[in-house]
């Protein structure tokens, strides 16, 4: 138990503070075997992990948690072997740290470039996952920050015993112990804490619901990348290819549910509702796709299916996450991406078309962190996009944006050499 | 007069909104021609604007303003052609936006890559010199951002006189007039409205002392690019060339005295100490530049000059921003680099060595947004680095660090081309 919430985060963050100084200038091999060593170590101590679990899942069950969150909560022999391969994928990465661009001769003399160097100090704040322990602190690893960790009450067990095993490796390789820190109390002062403390976090990111991420950007002092929601669109031109429109679209709605990339509005260029909506509705019905239109695509759709519902203004800013769409037609591609940048979340949008004047307006137009054409919007994701590993997506502008890499946990500093160089 | 501030505000943040979209798309050359235009009407309108300023200046000398405060704000001929010059020096800079980098084919097939664009709504918070309203605009507009500019209530007559000249160039070239929005009233709780708008604002940028700064960071619901203290290190190694150590650090102190990467504290290995300080010492003391030392430097210095102080504690976090240096012995550059990381305020710090080794460690683990191997700190610049242009330093990590140009005013988006691509 802690009694002083305030002095323990205190001391975690001056300790990760410390730690930060030496993960900046540890080596891409020490970096590497440590989290090789993890990976042994999550190995041996898989027993461990499974009974620290149980307890987890135990407790979960008795508060009478749903069937969704102990299915997110529970680890198994599979579940570890994934976090294993993980550490091992990071550790294949090339690493960001040191990395030097630019280096251009000025006029005064002096030579002047940017080296890539750590954030610092991250603070991760997540709900019941407990591989995102193993996830987020190898990346953070990766890119030389120091981590505080706060994870889900319900998954504590899991969590600590997880830490046990990246201390374990960090002990073995001889890194700093601080640099990876598992918040041990479930009190939610400590969040509080953790996010109002400037002088020793530099960066926080939050991973969980929309209530979560809304309260911790609104209290927080210290900058935040945040994702907050995936209203994603396809648009269906209407000097787009209508067999490649069915196929996106079908794929963007269905492929999954409930991930942030999937597509909550499907709006199609009037010209073309006619000939694309009833077949495409027809399928979508069979996967059981709740469809919610406009009059237009009511119209359009009424002789193939039947049970379309007349889509509200609300519709067009919700985040289903689930077998819903809402479909609206459109007179122009204008009007397609004024409705995109109003309702959409500026997250992942894409149009479909064969014109290319109207695919460079688009990705011109669109305000949002992934613009595509011709192509799924579910390929809006840090594997997907060759960044090896991601640990979430912002939604923001500044700093990073989209899917978040190993880079987006980094900064870069000016480095200028010289030879004695004065300033006239 | 305006009434309500609230109200006020929000609609100017609503109408930058709108611009910000328009301006997101403008072409280059309707920006450098809106850049031109302005040039064209602040030469028009010089007689107006001197007239404007002396009221301000008149309301400045009555209201008890010191002389450093008075020749801050006023505007000379001379002060109006160099806003005219730095409106044209502007259009030159090469565009950032539209820029698509690194477009590279996925296993996947889809090609992925990152276009660079505009933040948004920039709001910048600045105190008396009026010229800083051109200087952002231009800025911002040449980075396709729209901006709100809240200068000093002592200002208020000439930034609205400059107001007057933007509106008119952005009227001739039939640009958004919300582009560029000055806000009219004087009342504080303007900016305190400004800097918690982030449905309107995307970034704060302010400018001034840190009083100022401070009180926005600690109150801003948005992200602030900021600058907070300028405290920068010259470390003299003993494996440096000493006559290249004495012309830096001479240099980086009494070339001007008070920027922000202007050297306040010294250090010097103790090996050279008694080589280097006694006729550097004199060096500062023919400009009149206080010396406070620790004991060793004071031995070091005794013989050569007098009135020596012995630096306290305090000295080595000050930001004296006047004749002063404080100077210190160290034993190692291990020592140099944790007092540089310990005291500073990772701004800007220099080494003098010729070793190679002992180079690339500085750079590596000093953590400052600029690390400079025998070079004058007073090279911090973004002129001097060949940005172009400068809105200000920041200190912080996130987003953008040391000097900072256009590209410091944009984001980046994944642009994501295909053929029909669907997920599998």
């Amino acid at each position: 138990m802690v009694s002083n919430i305030k002095n323990y985060m205190a001391e975690l963050g001056s300790k990760a503070r410390r730690a930060s100084r030496k993960m900046a200038s540890a080596s891409t091999q020490q970096k590497n075997q440590t989290l090789f060593a993890i990976a042994k170590h999550l190995e041996l101590q898989s027993e461990a992990l499974l009974n620290a679990n149980k307890k987890d899942m135990n407790a979960g069950v008795e508060k009478g948690l749903d069937a969704a969150l102990l299915d997110r909560l529970e680890l198994t022999p599979a579940r570890i072997d994934s976090m294993i391969e993980g550490l091992k994928q990071v550790a294949s990465l090339s690493d960001p740290i040191g990395e030097i661009n630019g280096m251009k001769y000025m006029p005064s003399g002096i030579q002047v470039g940017k080296m890539r160097v750590p954030l610092g100090v991250i603070g991760i704040i997540y709900e019941s996952r407990p591989n995102v322990t193993i996830d987020a602190a190898s990346l953070c690893l990766k890119s030389g920050n120091a981590t505080i960790l706060r994870g889900g009450s319900e998954a504590l067990h899991s969590n600590q015993a997880i830490a046990a095993c990246i201390y374990a490796g960090l002990e073995e390789i001889g890194m700093p112990l601080d640099a990876v820190q598992v918040v041990s109390t479930t009190d939610r002062e400590a969040v509080g804490e953790l996010i109002t403390m400037p002088e020793f976090v530099d960066v926080i990111i939050p991973r969980g619901g929309k209530g979560l991420i809304e309260r911790i950007s609104r209290d927080a002092k210290v900058p935040v990348i945040k994702h907050l929601d995936g209203i994603c669109h396809v648009y269906v031109d209407d000097r787009g290819d209508l067999e490649k429109a069915a196929k996106v679209a079908f794929n963007a709605k269905t492929q999954r549910y409930g991930t942030c990339c999937t597509m909550e509005t499907l709006l199609v260029h009037e010209a073309v509702a006619a000939d694309l909506l009833p077949s495409l509705a027809a399928l979508y019905q069979e996967q059981n796709v709740e469809l919610r239109g406009c009059p237009k695509t009511i119209a359009a759709i009424a002789g193939a299916v039947e049970g379309v519902i007349a889509a509200t203004e609300e519709d067009w800013s919700t985040e289903y996450l689930a077998p819903v769409l809402s479909i609206k037609c459109v007179d122009s591609m204008d009007t397609a991406i004024e409705h995109i940048n109003q309702y959409g979340s500026h997250h992942t949008d894409s149009i479909i078309t064969e014109d290319y004047t109207r695919s460079r307006q688009f990705i011109t137009e669109v305000d949002s962190s992934s613009v595509m054409v011709n192509v799924s919007t579910r390929f809006a994701d840090g594997f997907e996009y060759g960044l090896g590993a991601e640990i979430g997506v912002s939604t923001d502008k500044i700093h990073v944006r989209g899917p978040v890499g190993l880079e987006g946990l980094t900064s870069e500093k000016y480095v200028v050499l010289g030879d004695g160089h004065i300033r006239q």
